[in-house]
């Protein structure tokens, strides 16, 4: 049986409320993610919230009344609250109907398998959080086997970057290294490392690429540093036609993503 | 000579303030866009603020002192204000160095001439800010002829949109149009419509775009109505091999416009 918190000034409201902090995340290992939607993807790809919040008003939503069951079969809290109290949880006034809250589950290199997937992507320095959830959801979408994430970027377990994610979040792992670790280990084993970058006259379509490609993508601001292009097995670029000297930097990772899939299934 | 502000009692200080709001943009026809590399990539393409605001600080910076130059010499207001009025005006604590003041100049459709551009954007009901911005850069890197905005989209005009366009918002045309005004424009000349789709198996790799291509993206959220599909003269869609149903909106739209981008270049 679910139980119930409707007191603003219960203990646990607080801690959750605190996930919304990095600090705070990292101290608990646990991360907010909002909304039907996303928890049902998660759900449906086996990950399941320790915490579950809904509001009364929805608990007869077939969606939420399964989410509510298989989190208690799970072991895990199923509560149900007030429409106040899961704004203030999702730091929105209009918050959606459910909020869990789940354990971090990030992996290291040497968790994952090259070989399950022709095409990884690759992100360094990235510091936007939309632009994180939307190369997470472009992966899941070109079957990429996983995003690595290079050195210090965004948290992907930001309220951000879940929402951004739209779910793709549960369903593409997540990497964390350093270029120091990344290196050695990609030259462990096969793949190619290609790299966007504006300092290539070699044209994005002129190219084969191969299985496994890692395709790496630097930062919304500074690009990628010289030395990390240097490693590159390829540098390659998409053409610019405007006066503006920029793409975003989720938009040019998926045009590439999508061309290097085009070239891995034709 | 510049002139200064520093009290942020100043009317005009709280009239500029409320451009932020998107019912005052409409009524004075003026917006807000902040930056040194948004407001000279505006004056490179020969748009300047009707009132230039910044900081003493930064008074002696070249690209600063070109557009005190600049907006002066157009008869325009240069003003020397405060770090404090500055982050007010712009809503953030960390305000960029200049912020400007400048005349709306969204188009209709009988002001552009479809034969300058083999690719032409058209985005319906979008909502995103951030996606809107994202959509104005992926126009310029493509060279579109300009972005065509049906129904009610988002504001071009607010400040996230213009501070995601990273200054595109200058570069390319935007029209705004009903889609009953659009419909009989684009029949009464050259030109094949084409829809981003769930609902159709016609990949996007398989299909020969014509010059001039119109690329229609549908709301984020929804996609395109039925009717708009069928108004289509072709619907193609993107593989998606993953378990999320969807992709960012502007990222599926600069997918597909490097895809007809390539085949215009042969």
């Amino acid at each position: 049986m679910p139980r119930e918190i409707t007191a603003y000034s219960n203990p646990l409201i607080k801690r959750v409320r605190n996930l919304r902090d990095k600090r705070h995340r990292r101290e608990e290992g646990l991360f907010l993610a909002e909304g039907l939607r996303i928890l049902t993807e998660a759900r449906e790809t086996g990950r399941l919230p320790e915490m579950l919040f809904f509001a009364r008003q929805s608990a007869r939503h077939p969606l939420v009344q399964a989410l509510v069951e298989a989190v208690e079969a799970a072991g895990g809290d199923a509560i149900e609250t007030t429409p106040d109290i899961l704004a203030k949880l999702s730091g929105k006034d209009n918050p959606q109907a459910v909020v869990g809250v789940f354990a971090e589950f990030a992996r290291t290199l040497d968790a994952i398998d090259r070989r399950c997937a022709p095409l990884w992507l690759v992100a360094e320095k990235l510091r936007d959080p939309g632009n994180l959830g939307t190369i997470l959801r472009t992966g899941d979408a070109v079957g990429a086997g996983g995003l690595i994430l290079i050195d210090d970027c965004v948290d992907p377990f930001s309220v951000e970057t879940v929402r951004a994610s739209m779910g793709a979040l549960f369903t593409i792992p997540i990497v964390r290294a350093r270029w120091e670790e990344f290196v050695p280990w990609l030259r462990a084993g096969p793949g190619q490392l290609v790299g966007l970058s504006l300092d290539t006259d070699r044209d994005y379509r002129g190219v084969r690429y191969i299985a496994p490609t890692f395709l790496l993508t630097g930062n919304e601001a500074q690009g990628l540093p010289d030395a990390y292009e240097a490693e590159c097995d390829l540098l390659v670029k998409l053409p610019m036609l405007g006066k503006a000297d920029s793409l975003n930097a989720a938009v040019a990772t998926a045009v590439m993503a999508y061309e290097v899939l085009a070239q891995h299934r034709g």
